[in-house]
């Protein structure tokens, strides 16, 4: 494995092809400095070449994941004036463009805070696992400012019809309802059925072929900008290459064989 | 307050910041009449430069929202020929365009009959609250005519997968149902829980600052039509502006001295 | 009534305006093989100017919808190289493009194995039943290939939200769950409720005018493609052809009479 970026604000921990990455500024409930959005995109940059690296699991240190922007910087920005806010704003959008492309399965755990920024982060995940107790919202608006970097994502996560309502009036919710709003998959009841489902999550990425994994989520994620037909005749491409590829050829071996494939073991 | 616009088909009543306008022609269940889309246009036009208007509450009287279209004026388009109905059904869809577009948050309160043209407003408020036994539907095919205007609004809003069932079998379905399609926001047991979750709805908007909120509104639009890069830089440029501007000032302010901003008081 | 293609791997049978199509190749639980693709779109482009036919029913012989992919047609494949598997792959798609496009009403019957390609035919059904007990799941990533061309229907059937999880973790699910995701419109029990279920959507399509519905599920596809204000203009046109059409006159005299119009018979 390359090296990963030293990090002041993030936790690393890399074990069985997932690396485990640990939002870690609990005094501020995780909030989201420059410094932070910053590492992340170098941690996200410096794994975009890592086959090894197959699932991604993001969540917050001290039983939160992210309360937000943080005020700090944006002091700063109000002295460095509005172009520093631009620049603060556009940066964190950035992060969330990188994140939703990453090739690898990207896991969100969310516990306690998951307000703001921190709740865009959770609408690029491929997984969402939510204790049932977490708070979400976006108070942007109750502040006199806007989601802006953060609106597209959760309309684009749960539809124009739900997040018109929760932008509008800064409801918070919890986990279950945001699982019923499609916002996250799983809504778990205590720590240990958390656990539990990030377990079975990783265990069932494990069976799945990394690069079949990237190339799909590549073409979801495509499916959503690109007219159908060209992107089915590129699809049909990509997938006589898969199936005649090294994986093609070990899934379908390990399947008449009744094996478990190589990437799954 | 600028005037409002006279109007024979509505009833409009102005207060705190909150436009009630209530469709008034209980006799026909409050059919969509030209009169009557002519009326809503003007009021929406009247209000799009009111800041002192924060939300608009569209209702209907006696028990129904809106049965869908007026039969009176479908038999005066039949002498007129297809010409006059094409131009009373578009004049239809350019309300609904205009209000899902209105800077105020629309919330539509749903009872009795929602149907055909009815439905279709319900399809572009921000946030929807219905009875339980309301009565939602798209009768159009079963009377050889189509929901010309309207089925785009509802794949919109609840998706091409639901809205292709709906228009294609002409199904009634009520509140809980609306619900659980994501239709509306609420489905509420009785007229008292009705007029509480509007009320506490209301509330909600007064703590959003108004033109935080019409520019939200405006960003979750633009997100359905709009490369996503392109918009989050303008997103960006309007996050500055907000922070630095009146709202923002006031918003943080507020903040920092533990009171309420001015705008909900 | 046109004649219909005489085929291999389907059963066929019209009665009252309505298709049976059964995929009927049990020993494999319906597995799609390229003759059954041909097929399948051979009936497509029969029915599509079959106006006697409003309705298409798609199920699956012997208690199983449809497993996927034909292992045998893939190790022929396998010999011919990867400009083979391209094709074959390819034709597939081109089947979900004219089903989604298909003027009837295609309603899904849902039981057994509905894996893969199978899932991706239950993507393209205006309506979709489902037993509880059916196993639905994109198992290619496991097998080291991809879900090339279902997976933007997928996408567009369910969101992105969900679709990212469904095919990066390769999850079954059950009917119950298809239906909680907005996959399918309804899980039944067992067979006679499902049974059941076909008859009454049935009897609601009945109800509603070919041609109306015909145009109303073009307009709610295109309403996906096209721009909205261009979209409304030309289903003006469209709504003022209807009402001055033959359906349209049947289906207001049949309201004025309080009798059923002459295609609800």
């Amino acid at each position: 494995m390359n090296e990963l970026p030293t990090c002041e604000t993030l936790l690393l921990e890399h074990a069985c092809g997932v690396l485990h990455i640990t939002l870690n500024r609990p005094d501020c409930r995780n909030a989201m400095s420059l410094t932070m959005v910053g590492e992340l995109r170098a941690v996200l940059a410096s794994v975009r070449q890592q086959p090894g690296i197959r699932a991604l699991v993001l969540r917050g240190a001290s039983g939160h994941f992210c309360a937000g922007g943080d005020i700090k910087d944006m002091a700063t920005a109000r002295n460095a004036g509005q172009a520093a806010y631009r620049e603060l704003n556009r940066a964190f959008g950035s992060l969330l463009e990188e994140a939703q492309h990453t090739p690898q399965v990207l896991v969100a755990v969310l516990e306690g805070a998951v307000l703001g920024g921190g709740l865009g982060l959770a609408c690029v995940s491929d997984v969402a696992i939510a204790r049932q107790d977490a708070q979400f919202g976006l108070p942007e608006t109750t502040l006199g400012i806007l989601p802006a970097q953060i609106a597209p994502f959760v309309a684009k996560r749960i539809g124009l019809t739900q997040a018109r309502r929760l932008a509008l009036t800064a409801a918070r919710f919890d986990g279950a309802e945001a699982a019923r709003l499609g916002l996250v998959h799983f809504s778990e009841a205590d720590e240990q059925a958390l656990e539990r489902r990030l377990a079975d999550t990783l265990a069932q990425i494990q069976r799945c072929a990394p690069q079949a994994n990237a190339q799909t989520k590549a073409l979801l994620l495509a499916s959503e900008e690109q007219p159908l037909g060209p992107l089915l005749d590129s699809a049909a491409d990509q997938f006589g290459a898969a199936v005649t590829g090294a994986e093609g050829a070990e899934g379908t071996l390990a399947f008449v064989q009744k094996r478990k494939p190589d990437w799954a073991k």
